[in-house]
């Protein structure tokens, strides 16, 4: 995607070196990291310069590489594998550049084929999309390689030349949708406005949404999916007015040995969190606030899952499928 | 209540002077100004120093008693009715004192009035109040002159030393709960924990949230009513999990010439509330921080309208009401 006018993905190699778009500076400043080292990589992920899944299964794939191709496989794999514990796509790229012939292309070949998936998922994301639509947290393309799940069918619709606008909600307490999505619209010129996390029922209300597009974590066989605290309120609230609420995701998502949402384990982060808010100062400065009464404490739920009665479709590279089980 | 151990309402008449709690600068630092003159009185009132419609209600009826006892009956009525223009308990308060023979005993009336009205409407939302309580925004005593409405019930409750906890929704924009509500319930005593609005459901679903309690800000004859935005949400949600879901208020509320919530308008505020958050620096300092993508714009909505059908009951310092209609 475009960022200033330039086309750029969030991982790639070059030179033998990974580049990164530094996500930890964004909206504020664009950077481009660059690593020579698969343990230089692998800091990368631990300190979250790179987040989403798709992107840091891609991040690891190329840093694997980076191991591979400096003949130190074994230990390559042990240390990117421990960047990130709980991320699949991470192991699974990790082993198949392990396992490849030829490292670096197996490593590409992973970025490409996310990049490919979510364009697919855009292309038939679009039919579903309509002109004004809620989307939460990023499910963008800073997510992905490329594209982006939830927001592929956006950046589909505009690119077939029709009306789009988007309703972004800010995503508390890491204001993913605020920073992230909004910064990603700009720079398609997407048009699109920051809405607290409140607001969404005020507009679906007004008949002023015409569908919701969020992306998944983690998609159970039943449909059930985890995805960014707040998900579910919006797939109630949308199911109270009858508007349509897809879920878009690679297929990579899907844990078909996962039952159902009553399975997935909901990771309490920090509270400090939901305490403080980091942003930029007037004189230029990137801060933290404390936005609470001192000395009261928050709880910090990350994820909740939204069941899948509530799910008007799932999109994957593969389909549009509004039954519930993934088999 | 209690701050610090030590008696406070959140406006009151010593010695000629208008009293009020700094709400401004709450929960950082707690100050009380003091107001010579009516003119002064209805600065405070214009610039926010009191909010809530009961408290800026008994403020307007002590500015009056100064604009009277200073001979300046019309002068004063005029400015002070000027400063809120949509607040209709500043209006009657007005008109209350500038009509008494004793001016000053009426604004007391009006302030002790609204604090018995509390007293009640807490006596009897104690005996709906669960353990496990969410609440929205601030509908506690800051909002009135003591007590509060939606947390009245809550007080009530831990005064008959039964346990309570209360999940206090952060309410972005301008974060009334982390910063006013979590505050009321931190000199009080009352265990609570700030969340994200994102976060209600997520403890709905898993069995956490006992029942909900909100104040209003406007109530029509329907029982539809208004409140601060994301108030509609939270109710859906409550549907949805099937927990009672009350509301909070003083007679004076509700609107019986406004038929629904359709005629009920809904302010668009600043969008700098959505964009940056006001907080406290490590250095000590109050700043102001942007939270979002530069040059994206945002939509605030600061109120939303919740329909009759998701209340369980009203609660008035005249009973529960489980019908919706008011006449």
């Amino acid at each position: 995607m475009l960022v200033g006018g330039k086309p750029y993905r969030t991982a790639w190699w070059e030179k033998g070196s990974v580049k990164l778009i530094e996500q930890n500076l964004l909206p504020f400043s664009f950077r481009i990291a660059s690593y020579k080292t698969f343990r230089e990589t692998a800091a990368a992920i631990t300190n979250m310069t790179v987040r989403g899944a798709p992107a840091i299964g891609a991040t690891a794939g190329f840093g694997m590489a980076q191991a591979v191709l400096s003949g130190k496989r074994k230990e390559g794999a042990r240390i990117i594998k421990a960047t990130r514990p709980t991320a699949v796509d991470l192991f699974h790229a990790v082993d198949r550049v392990a396992a490849a012939d030829d490292a670096l292309e197996e490593a590409q070949l992973i970025a490409d084929e996310n990049a490919e998936a979510c364009e697919r998922i855009g292309e038939l994301g679009e039919k579903l999309c309509g002109a004004r639509v809620l989307t939460h947290c990023n499910a963008g393309w800073l997510a992905c390689v490329d594209w982006g799940t939830a927001l592929a069918p956006i950046y589909a619709r505009k690119r077939k030349g029709k009306r789009v606008f988007v309703y972004v909600d800010e995503t508390r307490p890491r204001s993913q949708g605020a920073r992230l999505t909004a910064w990603e619209l700009r720079n398609d010129g997407v048009s699109h406005a920051i809405i607290a996390d409140n607001a969404a029922a005020y507009f679906m209300k007004r008949g002023e949404i015409d569908c919701v597009f969020v992306g998944a974590d983690r998609i159970a066989a039943n449909g059930d999916f985890a995805n960014k605290i707040g998900t579910l309120e919006k797939a109630i609230c949308a199911k109270e007015f009858g508007i349509p609420f897809y879920v878009c995701a690679p297929e990579t998502t899907i844990d078909r040995k996962c039952k159902n949402g009553g399975h997935i384990k909901i990771e309490e982060r920090n509270e400090d969190e939901v305490l403080f808010q980091r942003g930029l100062c007037d004189d230029g400065k990137i801060r933290r606030v404390r936005v609470c009464s001192p000395l009261s404490r928050a709880r910090n739920p990350a994820f909740d899952v939204t069941p899948a009665k509530l799910v008007t479709a799932y999109v994957t590279e593969r389909g549009v499928f509004r039954s519930a089980h993934f088999k």
